[in-house]
């Protein structure tokens, strides 16, 4: 058996036991019931999630994975492609933005080579898992072969698996690849059954031109490639990209090991659209961090049934606002294990 | 002078020229322009508070201010009066939500007793500073006297200092007081003109008969006392509560000393209308955490011009939410200071 087949099968529905012992200690905790809101269910998704009915966010990691994509070549983005690897550059030397978060919040970033379209030199903190050298051009012909669509989400779920072996409460995904936006709203018109224009954004910011080319670009590989909405083996071969096959990955390994995964934005959202393709119950196990500037993300959460956490205009991607929301998972735990009830402290209930 | 009065004159417009060099910076960072989105207009906010251009955020305090409301003889809440003093003990014992929040983000927690209607015991973490044994039944006359609004404005302010001569780089503002919903909603209604029906919630959860009640009892309240909606002090003294008029004063003090002040709930937010009554330019240092359950708290954030950081269905109160923002904040400002620059990283900017 394969990796990737016994990951899927490894993953369980939730814990209900746990889930009802979380909500009733909730109850019972000094303060007026559910006025806690989505703290208390996060608290009580957990439960679920990991078994235990007080559990203990402790060790974070953030698994940002990288890819770089042949459709740049049709003009699809406003920065140059160099720019992924000198990103990763920048993540591993702790300068950019999930850096700052990621410490802010006492994570781990991990980034994974899926894909970038240069050598990248190995160092600490850099799992280098590269199918190849970028995507071809998805508006020419297949992204990828169905082979190394498996083998990217093979790279995710190995990472995440040594990353359980280091010890590991939570996860969160982020997502590093200049063009990315292109094929992650091509996999949420495909899947959602949306149109292209109603989920196609201006990444990292192209003008009203710049978009129209780029809504063409996807409708032509949508056309040209024909992907199966009911197959996300051929959409992630098709139309996707290395870096969000990892992220699928990244998904499925930590639900078959009953660890929440918080998704970021548009790209790891479509990351997670090809998970729940594959293992329908994965969806049980993410937390969306926010909801994007990219319009097609929440077309993407609506899909998945999602509520995200956070609303503060981010389209950075990187892991960023998953980064954030760990800590907001972690607080929610903390609710559920370290408050008194109504018992213990002596406060009057409800009369 | 009062201290009331030397505090307002005190406030001052924000530092344009910090905004201007915080911003110039946040697009020179490694990441396209404005895609931090919330967190960048946070920083740029702090640093025009703060007059620094890259501020950091470190000692940060939860001021949660308790008081009593004679208006419970009407039957508004669904817990009794013994409440509010069993849990200030509560938080004096570290057991309650606000507790475990602000543990979770680092920061200090002071309980001002603006007028609990018991006496407490002096002990670490409490400021005794109460105005009286809880109001008098605003449905009958004013809550308070006039000098009894200053006087509890100033006990707020009184405690910021304090806080401010400790080191404080942030504070939030919360509430403990049961049956403060009721002056609340009675604030919002008066200020922002809007029908009591509109601005009334179920605080710790009443039901639609008792919904149906409170609503009859605010506006009673109202047409008994005509508080005049240009005269902050004449609102907080007829149907306000010792605690909103402490949060009042939090706000001014903090305001004052260019400090920036996280704003929770619907009791929070009336405080937060009282500060803006009385010094219009405070507003520009308040940050709104959240937005509540209590439908009267949209209406306020409105008039206040304020956009909410979190939509979590919380409806707690004690600066619940308002603590978990305050981590937002400090991120957001790490981001600023922190991140490194397109030059220094050696990443190529946009085409």
């Amino acid at each position: 058996m394969t990796l990737l087949s016994k990951t899927i099968q490894g993953i369980q529905p939730l814990d209900a036991t746990a889930m009802d012992a979380a909500r009733a200690r909730q109850n019972n905790l000094t303060k007026p019931p559910g006025s806690l809101g989505r703290l208390e269910s996060l608290s009580i998704q957990v439960a679920g999630i990991t078994g235990q009915t007080q559990p203990v966010v402790k060790d974070k990691v953030v698994i940002t994975c990288a890819g770089d994509h042949g459709v740049v070549a049709q003009g699809i983005s406003a920065f140059p492609q160099a720019v992924t690897q000198q990103m990763v550059y920048n993540f591993l030397n702790g300068g950019a933005a999930i850096n700052v978060l990621a410490r802010h919040v006492g994570a781990r970033v991990v980034i994974v080579d899926a894909g970038v379209a240069a050598d990248m030199e190995p160092q600490p903190g850099l799992a280098i898992r590269k199918v190849a050298y970028g995507t071809a051009d998805m508006s020419q012909g297949p992204a990828m072969s169905r082979e190394q669509a498996i083998e990217a989400i093979e790279a995710g779920i190995q990472v995440t698996n040594e990353e359980i072996a280091l010890g590991l409460s939570i996860v969160a995904t982020g997502d590093m690849g200049i063009g990315n936006t292109t094929p992650s709203s091509a996999i949420v018109a495909t899947i959602t059954g949306r149109p292209v224009t109603e989920v196609t954004g201006r990444g990292t910011g192209i003008n009203d031109e710049q978009l129209a080319h780029k809504v063409k670009v996807i409708e032509k590989a949508l056309a040209v490639n024909q992907p199966d909405p009911a197959d996300a083996l051929d959409i992630l071969g098709k139309i996707g990209g290395f870096e969000i096959g990892a992220i699928a990955g990244v998904v499925l390994g930590a639900a078959a090991h009953r660890i929440p995964v918080v998704i970021d934005g548009l790209i790891s959202t479509a990351g997670a659209l090809i998970a729940a393709g594959l293992a329908p119950l994965s969806r049980d196990y993410m937390i969306a961090a926010h909801s994007s500037v990219e319009i097609g993300h929440r077309a993407a959460l609506d899909h998945l049934g999602l509520v995200p956490c956070l609303d503060f205009d981010l389209r950075l991607g990187e892991g960023t606002g998953a980064a954030l929301v760990l800590s907001l998972v972690e607080a929610a735990c903390k609710i559920l294990d370290e408050m008194a009830t109504f018992d213990s402290a002596g406060v009057s209930g409800a009369v």
